[in-house]
């Protein structure tokens, strides 16, 4: 069986964004209790990581190494035409993910207990940003 | 069910081959409507990204920039045995994906509509690469 | 049809530890011939890479590259509460893969000939990671 929804995950520039709580509340209501969790952005100047959940910090660090490990000033770009934080996004985000599979046992994703699930966004000015979760399983 | 096929790229030299087309083309053929493509490729020396689909520049940005990212001259490597572009290949491999899932609704990819699916070549000769699709669902 | 396991993969200090054995020994014992195979490190602090399993010197230099790539000297991070080695895990986590997906064909896993399985543990001291394996398939 399968069951699929899309989540809206609100950003106001560069930064981690947690939604481990709208994906959690979604597969409780599912009648499927085993089986993968697909998520998938559809972006390419965001993106998705796993990271710790436990102190905001790393988040934080997370996004300036990022910033200084695919600088905005310095490289020689083609392409800038939405600006300097155009082809640095799709840079980042191929550096981190487009898609994550985890694994559904119990209704439970089996996250450590440290993992969370964040929208990565690389540009500097707000947008609404889509997740695909689809669960296949029985 | 499962549906299975393993796609030939054709590479000729370093940067991003793109094979939605293949892929989707491959897609409508199968009876499943629903469900999750597994994207696989079976090498350790090229990628796969999913990257702006608009602008050819953003291909050739991403490339140049892991050209700079992970140099071939001036690094201390020990796995030289096939030359210089040898082991850059398989730290850009690993920065980049080998697999990636991408939810499949109503025969259609979720992919977002600037999403393209790419192989990203990271040596410096042709090469025919083998990407495999696996399409499960119902 | 779903099956399920954790593998507990011993890491004695940074670098790169295979698992592909582990893997395809517990693949052999499951009763379904063809799915996709889920891998998920419950962990932000190593994580899992595809990388050639001919010659060990392919780990070392990888290992060496994410050392000067992600250095924990001279990068002012906030998150330091476990050590200098405490962000950098992270970062070099976000930077590789917490989950991959391996479409799995009679029974074998469609790696290529030369591709492994590897934890890719980022801390100095050793640990027990833990490694999620689930097949889906029929």
């Amino acid at each position: 069986m399968i069951r699929n929804t899309t989540l809206t995950v609100p950003t106001r520039g560069k930064g981690l964004y947690p939604f481990t709580r709208q994906a959690t509340e979604w597969l409780a209501k599912q009648d499927l209790a085993n089986g993968v969790l697909t998520v998938f952005i559809q972006h390419t100047s965001c993106s998705l990581v796993i990271q710790e959940n436990a102190d905001p910090d790393v988040t934080l660090d997370l996004r300036d190494f990022f910033e200084r490990l695919v600088p905005e000033e310095g490289e020689a770009f083609r392409h800038t035409v939405e600006g300097p934080d155009d082809m640095t996004s799709h840079i980042r985000s191929a550096l981190t993910h487009t898609s994550l599979s985890i694994p559904v046992i119990s209704s439970r994703l089996t996250l450590g207990i440290w993992q969370g699930l964040y929208v990565f966004e690389h540009r500097s000015h707000p947008h609404e940003r889509r997740v695909v979760l689809q669960l296949i399983g029985e």
